[in-house]
């Protein structure tokens, strides 16, 4: 991994019909910005949904290159005629779409000669001079073209890939978090919290989210902050209302 | 519902940072966009899910609202300071943010007046002359602003309120679709079912996608069209490649 850096942020393109249709539930997003996270200290600030149609992925890819430090794809890098994820990164970018060496060696290694047919020589293609990302459950592998990280859609593939994205990535800082599930309604809080929020406007992130569980009424609110310490403030606080408020905490 | 129209769009803006985070599942996108297409025969072109800060939601709702028939918003209508969605609205559409009579009242009388506080009279509160979108389940509305349509964050309030959005909605052409689960590999049908796709590119859509099933790996190829006819010319094309290849069917 690289040096860090103290804010790095991405964004998530997911390419797929499937998706937009709701044939399929995305569980992509929430699996990648949890990694990014956690393991990278990267803060994802959008995720965009669109079709497979090759000139709507060119110009999301234009636009969220330019915004964020690095943008994440998954989809559409298979063998069939609706995957288009990299030739159309290689025309976002102006690059030659052609057969990557390396890939393609590993490719005819795991199909073997005889079974490398032209669908398969297709996962070899991609913008020129994109640099790997290996798949150790498919060997397909994903690239990545200057901030753009390509990745396949399937969850389970994804999922055995995305340590292989490191190496490649700057690391920021991480966003700890700290999680009150209450016995309570939002409107009963609202006010305080705001209160708090106010306070810390600059350093602490506080979300409120009502659920329901076991036929009772709750929410949690959960503080965000790249600082320990400002987290650890604004917790007592929010600790000093529930008190002051009676409410019944799940736990801690 | 409003008169039919032939070709009809929408897009889904996601609000809020448990989403982004990966702390929540977004569960709404896939939910709103069957509804849309079964219900309405409309097709959601394009999700974003972004941060509640007011002015990303505000720009994002200026583009969005431009490029498509409707949009829908989920999330941010609730009683605490990051729910930020109707205020953000009626800045991006320059309307005034104030007290929606009917909201006001509803609300009032779910509560009684003893208990209706500052945050719960906040969810009365939206653009002027929005209207309102019932909400059955736990009274705060949501509303249309335009082509605006905003619902709740919590998955089971936005699935009772749904129907509600009904009467507001342009009617369009519902999208059919076939789906055919092989057992196979995409790479071995890739070729037949690019040529398939190339001779009725002007009205199917031909999807495929793998998938992983008790222990065997298969692909589901999944043809969408607004026309009957063309849908099923694509299946028996399908049907013939999956006979000369000797391929396994799963289901028809």
């Amino acid at each position: 991994m690289k040096k860090k850096k103290k804010k790095v942020n991405a964004a998530i393109l997911i390419i797929g019909n499937e998706i937009l249709s709701g044939r399929t539930q995305d569980k992509n997003t929430a699996f990648i910005s949890n990694w990014l996270n956690i393991n990278c200290g990267i803060t994802v600030l959008e995720v965009r949904i669109i079709p497979d149609v090759e000139n709507i992925i060119i110009e999301n890819i234009k636009n969220l290159s330019k915004r964020f430090n690095y943008v994440f794809t998954t989809g559409g890098i298979g063998p069939t005629h609706d995957d288009i994820t990299a030739i159309s990164i290689s025309k976002a970018f102006k690059l030659k779409y052609s057969f990557n060496k390396e890939a393609y060696k590993i490719l005819e290694n795991y199909y073997g000669k005889t079974k490398f047919n032209d669908g398969r020589k297709k996962m070899a293609k991609m913008p020129l001079k994109a640099k790997l990302i290996y798949n150790p459950s498919s060997a397909a592998p994903g690239f990545i073209t200057k901030n753009v990280i390509s990745l396949p859609g399937v969850p389970s593939i994804l999922n055995s890939m995305i340590e292989n994205c490191k190496r490649y990535l700057v690391k920021g800082s991480k966003v700890h978090s700290k999680t009150l599930n209450l016995y309570t309604v939002e409107s009963n809080i609202s006010h305080s919290l705001g209160l708090v929020q106010k306070k810390y406007l600059k350093s602490v992130d506080i979300g409120s989210y009502p659920f329901f569980r076991l036929g009772k009424i709750g929410v949690s609110i959960v503080s965000r902050s790249t600082s320990k310490s400002e987290l650890l403030k604004v917790n007592k606080e929010i600790l000093k209302i529930i008190k002051s408020k009676k409410i019944k905490i799940l736990n801690i």
